[in-house]
């Protein structure tokens, strides 16, 4: 794949689907430059950006925060429990006060689906939106961090074997990693408790029992236990969980050399990972947060070109 | 009326009556400056705000911080519920320690009317203070982007027609508004529910039925039904409301040609307005939000030049 | 002693215990190198700050803010409520993400005591930490802005006569200054409540009761109430704690001629001091707020030096 110099520009991110290939590399590589220090060459001298998170985060709120602020653009900052929200406006009308505040991007997490359909068919609103997660259905950004990790780790998705291990069914980042895994040329692998997995997903890649995976590929993809997101009725203890679908200190002995474990956090440490491996030689967890910065400058750089 | 040319200074900003014609026109115009991309040449290297909101907020809130920030003022945000009010801290020690901290001004809705009394008698208190709203009191600068918006549709305020429809005696803004549009030279006239209006509101102009005045009048300046400061014992449903008081598609093809439609927003939809109407060619509420961020850049200029 | 020329360098500021002599006063006379207009000349381009206060506050946390921003830091605020805290995060994993976000320094405040013992152990967490508290442990920028303003006001604490009167239990910040004070030459006393007085404390000074010591010292440091602290046993008003142990204006008439009244604030009026004598002339607690961003900026160069 040849280098490509040209700029992403993009009106919206909502899905990572909807980008095409030369996207996807093209906001890792660019990602990639912002980590080794290239600069952006902004077209207007100020520009805002807000960060509506309409649910708890501390990374990629936070992520976007660093970034913003890496680019020198303004942050406006937003409390939804502080806001006229408690006086029943709506994300819409929200969106469209920030619109007409002037700024230029917003970063939303909100806890419906498709939550953006409204805002982007919107002639008034005139900013661009990023998403940050849509309930239980896309977390783009997130997904390209992933991407971006395993590409800094081998330089290639070709043929390389990923496995996606646990909560998969509740994992915005999951569906997303699994479709571009794919589409980019890697072989994926799901495992975990049955519940917790679909037949849909065997579009995409096969199931197998984790200690059949574990010395086979080169990414073990440990997911959240989304208890948050949960009924509260799950068959297993936290150790039993561990034992059966975690990574334990005895399974990560027998991952391949030069393989990586990788987790989106917060991770329940000695659920599905043991805690000594978190912070360990094998892992990418740091990585991965360090990476959000650096492809959501990217991606916001691509955002306000497309507002250009 | 000649440019003026002098800077406005204030030492406050409290209520707009107590400004002069002059300094109401010099704001305005200073926020047409604005908007048309002057610049603010600051004394000081370095200048701290803190917006001190003690009610729910998004549009004020919010366009004082894009203001500050479009000024290169530094801001610092207050969140009274992480704050040490929560030890009993009152308002006036709170402004005293921003006061001591280094702040300049302090933006400050709080829900006490006329809450600013002991702070501008305080000897130590040195920041200027801008009202965002006190309880059912003033609102200056809302009152401010609403004249703004005004004169830059028509560029005048002589003669305009202006009616003020709704929820009357719970509107901080209404009753600024009234003031300010007779003493500038617009004829002012009412309607909405009647247990909303109240004689004393005759000094500065008439009741009339919607009905009559929605084909005379320049501006329909329609108010919030502030369901958050009633009791809950209105007597008509949001759809009698809308029929009887609000501006319906019907009633607005009944405007006349170049007559606009305001609302401070947020605006409950299909009440006060027909929905299709917020974002329609007559309405300039997206105008009124984007105006306030430039008028309070002209308030903020104003009274950092007070304090010099 | 000789004016030092070198610049602190610290990896953390955990405890003021744990600082040199030296260290203190080079820290002091920073905050006074600061507080007459001196610069920061930064060996990166930029850095990143956070504030992560688990318990309310407004002068301390609002400080550091301050301080951050005259030393041209970018700060990433973090609101524990909105935060993946309620997803059941850690503080260890929290710090640890903002690290990997790029923070080169974080300020905590947090109730567990020793809070930060695994974040300094830990060889993933790479920014600096300084403790804006921890329970009743340590509050050491308190006490060295305490420190500055003493030394501000007499050049000098050897032979000084300092009374520590209160709620001294309860107060993470007399134990520092009692401490401090007496390393660095201070004669210190005590008075209060015999509740609220420990007999560990005889190591530093002696008890007095307070109407014989209000005419024989130099500074008169009250302590707050703190309410929140106690568990509403207490056997006295308001009233009754003013009149027993409080600085009424009848005693504040008896201290000496360039005697001075500090409290770390918020003060309760009325209580451990009259209301007239907070903004009187013989108090110094605006100075002390005022200090505190100045030292705060000494204490986050020396952290960030011990970065480099």
């Amino acid at each position: 794949m040849i280098i490509q110099q040209e700029r992403i520009s993009l009106k919206h991110l909502l899905t990572v689907e909807a980008l095409t290939d030369q996207e996807v590399m093209g906001l890792i590589r660019r990602g990639q430059e912002f980590k080794n220090g290239a600069k952006w060459t902004p077209e207007k001298e100020q520009y805002f950006a807000t960060n509506l998170f309409f649910e708890n985060s501390t990374r990629t709120h936070k992520s976007f925060d660093v970034a913003e602020k890496k680019l020198g653009i303004e942050v406006i900052e937003f409390d939804a429990s502080t806001s006229s929200v408690q006086k029943g406006e709506t994300l819409y009308d929200t969106v469209l006060t920030m619109s007409a505040l002037g700024v230029d991007v917003a970063v939303i997490r909100h806890g419906d689906e498709n939550y953006y359909d409204d805002l982007i068919q919107s002639k008034t609103i005139q900013c661009g939106i990023i998403n940050g997660g849509d309930g239980s259905g896309q977390h783009p950004t997130q997904c390209l961090l992933d991407l971006m990790t395993i590409y800094e780790e081998f330089g290639r998705f070709e043929g390389l074997k990923v496995a996606i291990v646990g909560d998969i069914t509740h994992s915005r980042v999951a569906k997303s990693n699994m479709q571009m895994l794919k589409r980019l040329g890697a072989e994926v692998f799901f495992s975990g408790p049955a519940q917790w997995y679909d037949e849909e997903f065997e579009v995409y890649g096969h199931y197998l029992p984790l200690d059949e995976l574990v010395g086979e590929v080169d990414v073990m993809m440990m997911l959240r236990v989304q208890h948050e997101r949960h009924d509260g009725n799950e068959s297993f203890s936290k150790e039993e969980y561990h034992q059966q679908y975690g990574l334990t200190v005895g399974r990560a002995k027998k991952m391949k050399e030069g393989a990586i474990i990788m987790h989106p956090a917060p991770v329940n440490r000695d659920v599905e990972l043991a805690d000594s491996l978190v912070e360990g030689y094998q892992a990418r967890i740091i990585q991965q947060m360090t990476n959000g910065v650096f492809v959501r400058m990217a991606i916001l750089e691509a955002v306000l070109a497309g507002r250009a």
